[in-house]
């Protein structure tokens, strides 16, 4: 049997503030096995830029990376946040370390062609450096992954962080029994967004199309579930939306499943 | 005979402009053997202070570290300077990975006693993490350090690089040869400062002594020549104090001796 590997990614609000950040840190340091933390940034690059007079573009929802957004990102997700939560699982007995796609050329993307939109400095995944993950999971590390990744031509570029949590997932299954953990606000997929306790707990693709046709799911959750459902069927075992205290809970959550 | 290793530090004007640190990198990526970079921040995290309304403060030249200026510092250094050096270090075929004190564990620090000065959030360096660094190197990687530490209990701290450069030299020596050499801006250690051609070839501890006492030798460069003679004495090879043009020319500068 494959050895198990828990992939877990965390948005900008849970690592922003320091009680949820810490509450989650004690969480994940207590997961068993080899496991990646994948941490999105949130507020505090757009507070960074609002107090440095950058404009914020963003078309249809989606923000526009131009250089010193670019810039801002580096700092935020690879600095500050990156080394806070490596910093804070290492207080915590977890070996951490802190990494972009840029280091060690784990994750090269392409900076994604300009089509109606030009998104600026945003990277499209192209490809996932297996072996050196699994090298420093062996070695007992801890990878925590920031959203920054690189083209291999020295340009940095900004990337989704539920997509590197799939494909990084996907990428590990060669060797792995993966699970993989989407935590954010909520407690899952919710048929009343703003009752908790309405919470689907299994979704299929189905089930998936039908949400989304009735608006039930929207926003930022439709990306995150086509990643989900990308990378089961590209082999990882388990995907489940939840919210932080979801880790420690038998993983309750909304369970995403093919069939 | 034991490998060799070759440790360069970088100053902050070298790795802000461009130009300098392109062609830094360039002959720091022509470097053959086990090598680290160690990088520092200079202005562009008091330019970044300044923008967000930060005031500098300094007590004897020495800037004081609170709370937010920690944050900046972290985004800089560890952030945009760290992984520009990183993506441009990828893109000339070394393997780089850069990494702080606290990934790893690799550099373990105490927040300085507050004396007669409160320094704020700086470390004095207590332990360097000999095997993970060594794993690295045997791997192949090529580690790019930023000048930020941590204390083991989740607490980030500012660190001189020029200390860490050293501080890292020493605990190497086990294993490899290591050769230390600063870069900064001058040709080295100048018997005028405004003259290039005034290099001091050679320094002992006793022409280091004499040049302070005559005021030649000032600021920034005796902790570096400090540093560089405490590293001599606990077994580094060789230690050199150049300009970046240095490193590939056969390594003119001055050399440091005990003798």
């Amino acid at each position: 049997m494959s050895d198990r590997l828990t992939i877990i990614k965390v948005g900008g609000n849970v690592v922003e503030e320091e009680a949820s950040l810490k509450s989650l840190l004690k969480d994940f340091s207590r997961v068993a096995g080899s496991k990646i933390l994948v941490h999105g940034g949130g507020k505090s690059a757009n507070i960074l830029s609002e107090k440095l007079g950058l404009e914020s573009k963003k078309v249809d929802g989606r923000r526009i990376t131009d250089a010193e957004t670019l810039k801002v990102v580096t700092m935020v997700y690879a600095g500050l946040v990156n080394k806070s939560i490596v910093a804070g699982l290492q207080a915590l007995g977890n070996n951490a370390i802190g990494l972009t796609g840029s280091d060690l050329d784990l994750i090269r993307a392409a900076k994604r062609p300009v089509g109606e939109i030009d998104y600026g400095y945003v990277g499209d995944i192209k490809s996932v450096n297996y072996q050196s993950l699994k090298e420093l999971l062996d070695s007992g590390a801890v990878p925590v992954l920031a959203p920054i990744t690189h083209d291999g031509h020295g340009q940095l570029l900004n990337t989704n962080a539920d997509t590197i949590a799939s494909e990084v997932a996907a990428a590990m299954c060669f060797d792995y029994e993966v699970r993989l953990i989407f935590c954010f606000e909520k407690n899952g997929v919710l048929m009343n967004e703003d009752d908790e306790k309405s919470l689907v707990n299994e979704i299929n693709p189905e089930l998936f199309a039908q949400l989304k046709h009735d608006g039930i799911v929207s926003g930022g959750m439709i990306p995150k579930l086509s990643d989900g459902f990308a990378a089961l069927r590209r082999g990882v075992k388990e995907v489940v939306i939840t919210n932080p205290a979801g880790i420690s809970e038998g993983l309750r959550g909304t369970r995403l499943v093919l069939e």
